[in-house]
């Protein structure tokens, strides 16, 4: 699915290779800041990120796609709504607080987003708000306010580097990928690592672009480039309030093939879609779930799906245990329900390429485990550590490389097929998320 | 959900009330034994616990209920068929291997009911199989067969505490549950700590009962009885491959009241789905979701599960951490694609008694966060300790007490609603899952 198969050898050999990705597409600028705040509902002080991303004129010409949560934050609410003006000029982001089902949500959000637009020059509705963290705390709108004048100081035509960095939350590092169309570029950046199965996660992504194309377009791409990326995708199988997907030109740049334009959105979005659950919540091993011989698309990204959102297959992978077992039993507790007429009897599994199941039975012996084993081993980012205070973390904030656990699931059943990305359940994924909020 | 609020002090106290619910009904006798084998899969040496339970007389007064796992093992393929027989004589379970999908899995399963027959003076086709443990691996058959005449030659009318040992894998402790009906009674007993969503987990469970009920009402009670216990439960979403519950009357005892034995078995099967995730793998705690004012049955089940399914909010209830904003996501996530239409401004949500949720968002502040982890707290089993080795072990193997997390869900669109059950994620799940075979 990446179209790069990348190792990097240090935090730095990573960061470099991201700065040569973040390269701000004409007709953009960029400005963060930080404010300190002490929540109503935990009083502890916080800290949180606000970036501003500014064109250079409202363009009409975005497209946006949202969570089908139905207790969606106020974010989304207003961006849904704002998908039916003429232009639009700025796109905001605040870390920390999600401003989900607060009370007064939606104002503070309006209210936040007119302060915006007053300073740029714009119209309220001209302001597509965002917010990522904790749910159900209100967002500090007065010191979000107070701290407005720096973002817009420091606004200018800087590495989207900063800004991928200023809108994380637990993840470890910034994803970024970039892909040229003529003159032009598209540069995507998200954020996310927990809460992550999209259907449209907490997860925030801007694509932004200097290639001219109109909204029709844009909009028209935007699903299919989605749905075949971060909706083949699942951290942890729980659908985010806050899930978007923003996609703005500035037209700065002619295109020279839509699609091409195309082809390069499909690609920074499937890229953005593995690097998720690449920096997802103690991820060990990155999966890649081929379905193929599916009756249709459906069930072959169901299957994907059961497999990539099993807590036991994800248990035995993070252990280098190749319990292939739990594998065949997540494609069967899917089919079971979902599809109870599909023939499996020509059911075939490989992983690592090592066939391991056909002809309705397993094939396995000492030689396929170790085989196994080994490919779960060449996969792995990285190992725990016992830790002291029993809080477990990460040992590197970058991804040591691109390899996934490759499983093929062949139905024997049709013509249609998925890949799915998902990732393994680990110690440090529990240790972020037993007490996420201290 | 459960019938009792025990407090157990110690193991032994717990041991002690085990042994007054482990009375076998008359009609029966149970005969145990164990083996050692070396699998061929993995070469290292396994023990296995073979259990029998013997009828005095075969009876046609007997019901079952199976996974709907698409790829169901070996033993769930041969009793399902074995429901049309007119009479079955037997039951017979082993621990270790599941015989899911195993080369000859069941021409091996049959195999072995015949010469379990054999020794009975029955027919094979009036045994029914069962076997729990690794997927995938074949089980010992030949070992099995060298143990069966120890196994036979210890039936007797022994106390069934011995048999809900001898059927658990990851199992902490037995479960068995006993309800009087007349001068006769149900017991029920079982076993299973994950792959725990049973839609109807590596899940057995035996009911038996000396009360005469025919078959026809027996099968007629049983779906209901399951229904809202079992299949209103889930540990970790994983379906297993081989869930079953049967239910074998020896007619022994006249029945004085069918409507009381519907309601007692009904009571014992919803006391052992508490059971179940109270000694799930790692299980801190347990969640008791009550979903009201739902539109249907379905969409009240579909909730609660959400809930006790989302990754996030089972660590967070781990780490005695009150993020329900967790607990909303999960709502909204099952409700966005499952019920698009559904009207949530009337949703409200309690947790320990303690309004959270209503008109539309959250009502929270530092003295609603205090008494939230409070209500967690005194729900909590155990606390984790650290452990040198990085491995976590729950600290002790019987339930401290029948204390739940409440979540009192009002969707506040109808007149339909479910209590689902659940667990927390902890560490003690991942330390057992990453290397279960090992």
């Amino acid at each position: 699915m990446s179209s790069t198969n990348l190792t990097f050898p240090s935090r730095d050999a990573h960061r470099a290779w991201l700065a040569t990705q973040a390269i701000l597409p004409a007709g953009f600028r960029v400005g963060i800041t930080s404010l300190s705040f002490v929540p109503v509902e935990v009083p502890k002080p916080a800290k949180m990120d606000v970036t501003l991303i500014a064109m250079d004129r409202p363009t009409p010409d975005f497209a946006g796609v949202f969570t089908r949560n139905a207790l969606p934050g106020a974010p989304v609410v207003l961006s849904r709504q704002r998908l039916n003006e003429a232009t639009v000029g700025a796109v905001v982001v605040n870390s920390k607080v999600s401003n989900v089902r607060a009370p007064d949500g939606v104002a503070i959000a309006e209210r936040w987003c007119e302060a915006v637009a007053g300073a740029l020059g714009l119209h309220g509705r001209q302001v597509l708000p965002n917010s990522t963290g904790v749910i159900g705390w209100r967002v500090p709108v007065e010191a979000m306010l107070a701290a407005l004048p720096d973002a817009v100081a420091s606004l200018g035509q800087r590495s989207l580097l900063d800004a991928a960095t200023a809108i994380m939350t637990t993840d470890l590092y910034p994803k970024v990928r970039r892909a040229l169309v003529g003159q032009g570029s598209i540069v995507g950046f998200g954020k996310g690592a927990g809460m992550i199965e999209p259907n449209l996660a907490t997860m925030l992504v801007f694509l932004l672009t200097d290639v001219a194309i109109p909204r029709t377009e844009l909009r028209r791409m935007l699903v299919p480039a989605v749905d075949c990326s971060f909706n083949c995708m699942s951290i942890d199988s729980d659908t985010s309030t806050s899930d978007t997907v923003l996609l703005l030109s500035s037209g700065a740049v002619p295109c020279p093939d839509p699609a091409a334009f195309e082809r390069a959105l499909s690609q920074v979005c499937q890229d953005l879609a593995e690097d998720m659950p690449r920096n997802g919540e103690g991820v060990h091993h990155v999966l890649r779930i081929r379905v193929s011989g599916a009756p249709n698309e459906t069930i072959a990204r169901g299957v994907g799906k059961s497999v990539v959102n099993s807590p036991l297959f994800k248990c035995a992978v993070c252990g280098n245990d190749a319990n292939v077992g739990r594998l065949v039993c997540a494609i069967g507790k899917y089919v079971g329900p979902a599809a109870p007429d599909l023939d499996l009897r020509n059911l075939r599994i490989r992983m690592g390429g090592i066939p391991i199941f056909e002809a309705g039975s397993f094939h396995l012996d000492a030689k396929v485990e170790a085989a196994l084993v080994a490919h779960l081993k060449q996969a792995e980012l990285y190992a725990s550590a016992p830790p002291v205070d029993g809080v477990f973390r990460p040992p590197v904030d970058y991804p040591t490389h691109e390899r996934c656990v490759e499983v093929e699931i062949d139905l024997g059943a049709g013509n249609a097929g998925a890949t799915v990305i998902g990732a393994d359940l680990s110690h440090e994924y529990v240790s972020e998320n037993a007490d996420y909020r201290s």
